[in-house]
C-alpha cells in the first residue's frame, strides 16, 4: 500500500547557483533527494548532540560509501562566534577536507548559519547542504545564503551571502523540538503573513490548533507557504538591497534585544515577536494599522506562547542606541521595516 | 613643462565586478585614479607602520571630507591569522562602520590579502580598494580576488573569492621596498614569463640591470605586462579552476616550504624561487625542459638574488608529505603546474 507522499519541493532561481528547497515528511532517510548534489568523495556533517541523537544516524547511512566526518557544535547562541567558528576549521583541516568537500548542516539556524560560512570560507568556498531540523530553520535561516557569526558587538557581523546546493526540511524534526523552540520559529511565520499574505494570516488563525499540535498536513502548508515566499524574496533581491529587506521586519528590534541580552537569556524568535509588536506599534502611531490590526497580530503571537512586552531590564532608549548600530543602517540612518497594513511591509 | 605621463589600465573584465588596475608612477597623489571607485563616506585605510610612514599621508589627504579610520596591521606573514584578522573586524565595529564602508588595503600581500578578505566578511561584504606597495602585491596578490588568511595547518586555507573595486599599482612605492622583499617580489615576475611569456624572458635577461637599479621605466614596462597577464587568466578563469592554475607554477612546493617553516624565516617569493627550480627540476626529468633551460631559468633567479636550493632544514620529504595537504588537491590526487617547454606552463 503506497504511504500518502506529503512533500513540496521550491526552487530558489538565482543568476548563479539556483537550488531546490524540499519540504515534507520521511526527507533525511531519502538519499535520492539530497545525494545528487553531492560531488566528490568527502562529507563533514556539522551538527549539535542533542540533535546527532534523533537524526545523525539517518543521514550518516547515505554515506557509508564516502570520507564521512562528523563536527559537534556546542549548543546556544552565545556560541555562534568566530572562535567556535575557527574550530570548524581546525578539524576540516586536521580531517583532510580538500576543495571536492561537501558540509552538511544538520541542525538549527546556528548550526546552518556557522557551516554555511564554514563552507564560504574554507579554502575559499566548498558546496554545503542545509538540513534544518527547527521550524526557524526551515522558514527561514536555511534558506538564501545568509551566513555568518555573532559578535560581541553586534549580531550576524561577520558572515556572507553563500547559497547552499539543496535545503532539505524534513519536518518530521519538528516533532521531537522543545515547545520553547517551536514557538519561537512561530514568529518568524507570522512575518510572513504580516508582510505579504493576509490569507496566510487568516489560514494561521483558523489553523492555529493544528499548527500548536504539530499536525503535519498544517506543517506542510504552512512551511511550504514560508518557503515559497522567502525563495520568491531572495530570487527578486539576493544581496539585500531591495524587497527581500521585508524580511527584516521587527528584527532591527530584535538584533538589539538579542545584542543587549548577550544572546543568552531569549531565543531569536521570541526577540522577533517583540519586535513584530514594536513595528506594528510604530505603524498604528503612523496611522497605517488600527489599534484592532495591533490586537489582531498580538493576540495571535500570544496564542503562540510568545511575548508581546520587552524584557523588564530593557528600556526603549538603550534599544534605540543598539539598532543605530545595526548594520541594515546606512550613513547613520536607520532602516526599519514598517507594515502599510495588515499583509503589506513598507521599507522606510 | 608637462611631466612625462608614466601609467596603464588593465582592466579584469569578470561576469560580475569588472575592475580597473592603474599601474603607474604618482598614483597615490592622484585621489582622480580612485575615488570614483569609493561610494559612501565611510572609509577605513588598512597598512602597517613601515607603510604608512611613507604613504599614509598621501592617500589620506584625499579623505578629509570622509569618516576615515585607520588600522594597523603587525608586520610578517605569522601575524596573517584568524587572530588578527577578527581584530580588524572588532575595529570597523567599534568605529561604527556600516555597509556603504570602503576598506583600503596599503601595504603588501598580507595586508591586502587580510584586508580583503575582512571586507568579504564584515556586514557580509563590503567594498574595498586594492593599493599594493610592494612588487609581489603590485604583480599579483592584489589582482583576481584571492583574499584569506593562514592557518598553522595550511597556507590561505581560510579565505574567500572577493573582487576589488580598483587596484591602485603606483610604481613609485617600489623605491623604498627593502632589497629582499624587491627581489621576492621577482619570483613572481619570472613565473609569468615560464608559463606564457617566452619573450618576456628575453626581455628580463636583457633589461634585469635596468630592473635591479629600480628604473622606472623597465618597473612600468615589466608591472604592466605581469598585471596583463595576471589579468587575463582571472577574466578567463576567476574561480580558479582551470588555466588561472598555471600560475601556482611552483607555489605547491612553495606553499609546503612556507608551512613548514612557519612563516618565518623564508618569504613567499623566495619559496616560490625554489618552487620554480623545482617544477623546472621536475619538467627536465619529463623530458620537456633541457638542462640548458633549467640553468637559464636558474640563471637568472640568481641574478635576481634569489634561492635555488631548498633550505638545509628541509628534506623533499618532507615536502611531499605537506604538499599533500594543499588545498589545490582534490579526491587526494596532487595537482602540479609544470613546464612543457619556457614559456608554456601546463597543468598535470
Amino acid at each position: 500500500m503506497a504511504r500518502k507522499i506529503m512533500r513540496h519541493t521550491i526552487q530558489v532561481t538565482l543568476e548563479k547557483n539556483s537550488y531546490p528547497v524540499s519540504v515534507g515528511s520521511g526527507l533525511l532517510q531519502e538519499p535520492a533527494i539530497f545525494m545528487p548534489h553531492v560531488h566528490g568523495h568527502q562529507v563533514c556533517i556539522v551538527t549539535q548532540k542533542n540533535i546527532a541523537d534523533f537524526y545523525l544516524a539517518k543521514v550518516l547511512s547515505a554515506f557509508s560509501e564516502y570520507q564521512c566526518g562528523v563536527i559537534f557544535l556546542p549548543e546556544g547562541e552565545q556560541h555562534k562566534n568566530l572562535t567556535e567558528w575557527g574550530k570548524i576549521m581546525t578539524i576540516l583541516l586536521e580531517k583532510g577536507h580538500d576543495r571536492s568537500a561537501t558540509l552538511i548542516a544538520l541542525g538549527g539556524g546556528m548550526v546552518g548559519d556557522m557551516t554555511g560560512f564554514a563552507a564560504a570560507c574554507y579554502q575559499r568556498g566548498v558546496n554545503y547542504i542545509q538540513m534544518p531540523t527547527t521550524l526557524i530553520a526551515q522558514v527561514d535561516a536555511a534558506i538564501g545564503g545568509k551566513t555568518g557569526v555573532n559578535h560581541s558587538l553586534g549580531k550576524n557581523m561577520i558572515g556572507a551571502f553563500y547559497q547552499p546546493q539543496c535545503v532539505v526540511a524534513d519536518i518530521d524534526t519538528l516533532q521531537t523540538l522543545p515547545p520553547r523552540e517551536f514557538h519561537a520559529g512561530l514568529a518568524e511565520v507570522i512575518k510572513y503573513a504580516l508582510i505579504r499574505d493576509i490569507d496566510f494570516l487568516d489560514w494561521l488563525e483558523n489553523h492555529i490548533a493544528d499548527v500548536l499540535s504539530r499536525k503535519k498536513e498544517a506543517l506542510l502548508h504552512m512551511i511550504t507557504t514560508c518557503v515559497s515566499h522567502k525563495a520568491a524574496l531572495v530570487t527578486a533581491d539576493e544581496r539585500d538591497h531591495g524587497v527581500r529587506r521585508l524580511l527584516n521586519l521587527g528584527h532591527t528590534f530584535a538584533h538589539a534585544i538579542e545584542t543587549l541580552s548577550s544572546y543568552e537569556s531569549i531565543l531569536h524568535g521570541e526577540a522577533v515577536a517583540m519586535g513584530l509588536c514594536l513595528a506594528a506599534q510604530h505603524s498604528v502611531n503612523l496611522g497605517w494599522l488600527t489599534t484592532t490590526d495591533l490586537e489582531r497580530i498580538q493576540s495571535l503571537l500570544l496564542t503562540c506562547h510568545l511575548p508581546c512586552e520587552l524584557p523588564l531590564h530593557l528600556t526603549l532608549e538603550q534599544l534605540m542606541t543598539a539598532m543605530k548600530k545595526d548594520k541594515k543602517n546606512q550613513h547613520g540612518k536607520l532602516t526599519l521595516i514598517l507594515l502599510k497594513k495588515l499583509g503589506e511591509g513598507v521599507c522606510v
